[in-house]
Order: structure tokens, then sequence, then C-alpha cells
């Protein structure tokens, strides 16, 4: 299998390589062919050392060194061109952000298979993504924890009633309401059971993440019931119920490498990991209490319509920003995805193509950015 | 579809009929074609009368009426005369005890499918039974709540690398082992969560039952790899893990019906239940003490072993009768299965066909019979 990976450096691609080194040595027989990444030009150039894809990009800089047999382009769209090139069979998208809806138009137009890290693609391309992927023939497999729990409890089954997800509930879960608003970036990024990048951190205590999950689950497998509750622990990884009274619990140690791998040998599982004593640790949910996430009530608010998923996403990745350079409070965060959400809201926007999309993600960016300025 | 119910005045008998007045109600469409029963001749009268099926069967004794439109066989051997020529397209198999070996065979031979409800069809008959089920065409889908469970968790997915049962702990889980000498028929019929028949409650107590299902589980999936652990409230069914470390628990609230429900409409659910409120109750797991289940242990130790499967199941049902009967105390049910295996163990007896099988059951229950006499 021809494997290529975009976001090589960031959290997910990088635990992708520590799952493709195990499964070499299990004997899955597969070649990187392809890596991208954004500005990270220093772990690129390690990664290509070692696994010498005939393809590489990167987008934001050009690289410092000449490698042998590798093929490197760089600038803006060089990710396009690698995938382009590289052929692959399988592609991991794990682009962060909404820069990473290009890479997967890409990857579903070259590959048979895509590993999906990358919800913006979901959440702002919506339909329109998931029949691009039907007219190419291109299977999705969800990488996220919580949907590829989804995918794996959903297959060989009747149509589910309700999908239950489940939320960690973030590095802010048990501070009181009323000191949110004064909690530092270091206070957030202390996140109690992911090890993730920085916005993904932010955006679990705001549940942001939550409610992305929310319209990705929904678009991935068609249906609205949708509930999120919170374990703590973070070793449920979603809930299947059917309208039998049966719920299917996925349950494991809290480890991206799973569904990573899962996505990558799917339908098989040839990764190895410790199975977890159930008997240590009672599993617990709590219900959502939404005046302390009110951003994931705001989610299911604008549920199927697309172009409030992009200003709910394009907003907070702002917002996030903003709050990163300490230029907002954290209880901002939430303001400005909701001022953005209430403005775009009336404007009167049609989506024809992908590259509407792109454009009002650039414009939810600007005005957002302005609110608090 | 044309269904037939062996056993249909005993405990899930009487729950099938309660489904398919639910299934009736939702435009299912099937039409009971033939019904059995031991010895209950006036709750089959009531059932005969409600459902109008075409043949029915008493083995025990004579129906005391006439019943206009309906063929009624009775004494030894009438469940067969009545699904020989009833024809049905689905047998659920609810006899009890090793009688209803027999009656699955039968069901295998003229049905499409079978919903097995009765366990020493499996444990007795093993690979015989799988391969006559092969040779028929029949598929066989389990009823009990545990096998239900595993077969819906598994559908879908990879070869399991483990499969973990789970146990109520039965009726005496919390009595001091010093005392488990002195307790009542009454104190053990107490069951703290599945209402079911008197054998099956005790053997719920001694985890004979458990010991009964890990044998069903390994000739049902193939998989020696089986652990079980007490799950108190009987909301966790089964358990399925993965070598990647995934778990899939399977959660509900304990009621037959449901995997009746689906074992008649599987693959689709049509069956309405309540969905459990999962934030109510966490969800706990303990190890199994094999100090307060040594027949547990025991099943372990025969597993696979089909001439000792028979022993240990014959054994335990005279052990049960003899204590119902007050014969005997609680301790002693273990004792005679203990004794009864490691007597037959030194036998040298083949089994070549059912035949035997059914002499073997016959001559372990006269000798379990003597052994306190």
């Amino acid at each position: 299998m021809k494997i290529a990976i975009t976001g090589v450096t960031g959290s997910i691609g990088t635990q992708t390589l520590e799952v493709l080194e195990f499964l070499k040595n299990k004997g899955f027989d597969f070649e990187i062919v392809g890596v991208s990444a954004g500005s990270n030009d220093k772990k690129l150039i390690e990664i290509i050392k070692k696994w010498n894809p005939k393809y590489a990009a990167i987008e934001k800089k050009e690289l410092s060194e000449k490698i042998e047999n590798t093929n490197v382009f760089s600038g803006n769209g060089a990710t396009l061109k690698m995938l382009k090139n590289s052929k692959p069979d399988f592609t991991i998208v794990a682009t962060g952000g909404a820069a990473g809806i290009r890479h997967t138009l890409k990857a579903i137009e070259v590959s048979k298979r895509i590993g999906l890290a990358n919800k913006e693609s979901i959440v702002c391309g919506g339909n329109m993504l998931l029949n691009y992927a039907k007219e190419h023939n291109t299977e999705i497999i969800p990488v996220d924890s919580e949907h590829s729990a989804l995918f794996q409890l959903k297959n060989g089954d009747d149509i589910p009633y309700k999908l239950i997800i489940t939320a960690s509930g973030g590095a802010l879960r048990d501070v009181p309401l009323e000191e949110l608003e004064n909690v530092t970036v270091e206070d957030v990024l202390n996140h109690p059971v992911w090890s993730m990048g920085k916005r993904i951190t932010i955006d679990s205590a705001t549940m942001v993440n939550k409610g992305l999950e929310v319209i990705e689950a929904y678009y991935l497998f068609g249906i609205k019931n949708i509930d999120v509750v919170i374990n703590r622990n973070s070793h449920i990884h979603s809930i299947i119920a059917y309208k039998d009274g049966v719920m299917k619990f996925h349950y494991g140690i809290p480890d991206m490498k799973i569904p990573i791998a899962y996505s990558i040998t799917y339908p098989k599982r040839i990764f190895e990991y410790k199975l977890p004593d159930i008997t240590l640790e009672p599993v617990k949910f709590e219900k959502v209490d939404y005046n302390r996430y009110p951003a994931l009530k705001l989610a299911f608010e604008i549920l199927g319509n697309q172009k409030l998923q992009i200003t709910f996403n394009a907003a907070d990745e702002i917002a996030v920003k903003l709050f990163l350079e300490r230029k907002i409070k954290y209880t901002d965060i939430y303001k400005i995805v909701k001022n953005s959400v209430d403005y775009f809201e009336k404007q009167n926007i049609v989506l024809n193509d992908f590259e509407d999309i792109i454009n009002l993600d650039r414009e939810v960016r600007i005005y957002a950015e302005k609110i608090f300025s």
C-alpha cells in the first residue's frame, strides 16, 4: 500500500509514523510515498531522511537542505503537488484547520481511501465533500477517536437510533463558572487526558471541539439524533444506541495511535496495544452542563446549516488564536463565535462550490478578528 | 416468516410470545405455525387458542381439551413431529435441559434459521452440532443475552482477540463463604437481577450457568481466550476485545425480550425498548473469586472436552434437582459435579453421534443421582 501523510509533523502525523513503524515490524506491507508539512522544516527533514518518500512538500518555507531521491515541493499549494505526484492508495489528511479542506479534496481525487483527521473538511464541506468522495469512489475512514469509535461500532449492524459522543470535559471542567473569565492560557493547555495540539486543547475546554465532532458525526453517519455525555477519563470513545434499547460502547485507553492504525489497516486490526483492566476503574458518565459549554449548545443549534458551520469553525479558529496571543479572555472565545454566527446568519450567502466555502471561511476570519479590536 | 417455538410455556417461550405480540403491532409479517410444551397443558391450551398454530405438541401429558384447527401431538417425541409438520422458517428452541438437544437437531433439519436458547445443545453437541447446522445450511442465532451480545458486537469487525462474559454473581454473591453450606433453596432462588427459571437461577448462584456459557461461547465464536467478570447490575451483557486494545461493551437493561427479538428480526432491529440513562449509575466490573465459584473454574478446565462438558451439565442438572428437593446442601451441588467429572474423565467413552451424547447424558445422571444416596 502506498501511503501519503499531510500535516506529517503535527501531533497526528507524528503518531501516524509511530504506528507505521510498528506495522512495519509486524510485516504490514506499505511504502510512504509522500509527506507534507506546514512550516516545521527541521522535523520534516528528519522524517524525509528516515522514510525516504519519493515526494515531500512544505507550505510556508523552503527546505534548508537538498535531499537526494526526494522531490520536495515548497510554497503555497505544495501539498497538492505532492499528492498529485505521489499517487497514494491511502492518504492520512492530518493537516490542521480549514487549510486541510483543499488537502482532503486532492486526497479524495488521488487516493482510493483517506484517513480523515481534519475536522474542518466535513464541518465546512458537508454533503458537498461527501458527494465528492462518492463521485471519486473514495472511502473516508474517520481518524478522530470518537468517529473512529462510531465507525467501528456501526459496522455490521442496523441503522443506529442515536449516537452518543463522549467528552472528557476539558481542562476547565471543575473550575467554578464565575472563575472562567480569568483563566490563563496555561490553565487551559493543561488537558487532563489527551495529549494534543494547542487549538484542539482549548477547543476541548470550550467544547467547540465537541461541537465540531457532533457536526462531523451528523454528516459521516447521516443521523441527527446525537447526544454528548461527559466521560472524564475518556475510556469510552463513543456510544451507539439502537431503538431496541441496545447500546454499544467503544472502550479503550485514550491513545490516538489506535484509531490511526485502524484507519490504515481497516477492516483488519494489526496494531497491538495493551488491553485495559476493566475492573480497575468504574465507567462513569455525566450530563453536560450547557452553562459551562455554551458553544456546544450553539453547535447543536446550527447542525446541518453549512454556512453557519463554516462560520462557527472559522470564528473559533480566530478566537483561539487571539486567546493564545493573550489578546482576549477565555470567555471571549464563545462571544466571538456567537457574535459571528449571529452576524453571518443574516447575510445572504450561497455556497455553490468549494471556492465559495474557502471564501466564506476567509470572510468570517476577517470579521471575527475585528470583533474585539 | 413461519415461526415455531419449542418450550413455549417456559420463561423464554412466554417472553417470545410477548415479543411477537409487539412485532405484530409493528407490522412485522409472521405466522406461528407450531408450538410445543413439556407438561404445562393449561398454559399451552391458552397459547393455542390465542395464536391458532397449525400444529402443537405436548410431551408429558395429553391435552384435556380438543382444539379445532390445531393438530396436537402428544407424548414422547411430540415436539419433533410438530417441527417436522409445521415446516417453520425460524424456530426458537427454548426447551430447557438436555432434552432440548433433540429439538435443536430437528429444528436445524427443518428451519432456515434457529434462535437457540437451549444451552445444552452446544455444550453437549459441540462441533458435531455446529457441523450439523452447516450441513443443513441453517443459521444459528444465539438467544442467551451474553451470546446475543457477543454476536451483535462481533458482526462487521475483525476476529476478536478475547471474549469477556459478564456475570451478575447470582443470589449468593455477598454471602460469606463459610455460610454457603447452610443457605436454603429460598435464599438461592432470590436472584438480584434476572427473572428466570429455577434451575438457571441456582446455576447463576453457583456460576455453573456461566461455565456453560463460556463453553457455548467457545464453540459459537471459535475463540478459547475467554474471561468472566462480574457486573452486578447486568447492564453490560458481554464484551469483545481486540488485540489493538479496543473493547466493545454491549449495554442495556437486562430483559430477555431484547435478545429474543434480535434473534427473530436479525439483521434488523424492529423491537423497541426504552434507552437506559447511562448517567444514572456507573458501570462497575469485579474480578471473579474462584473460591466462591469453583464450578466456573472447573468449566474452564474442561473447555473443549465434549465428554466432560456433557458430564458437567448432566451432573449439575441432577444436583440442582436434588438441592431443590432439599436432599443435598447448596455446596454439594459442586461436589456432585466435580465428582462426576473426575469419574467420567477416567472412563473410556467415544462419542460418534448424537445418540452417544444422549446415552452419556443418561449414564451421568444415573451416576450423579447415586453420589449422595
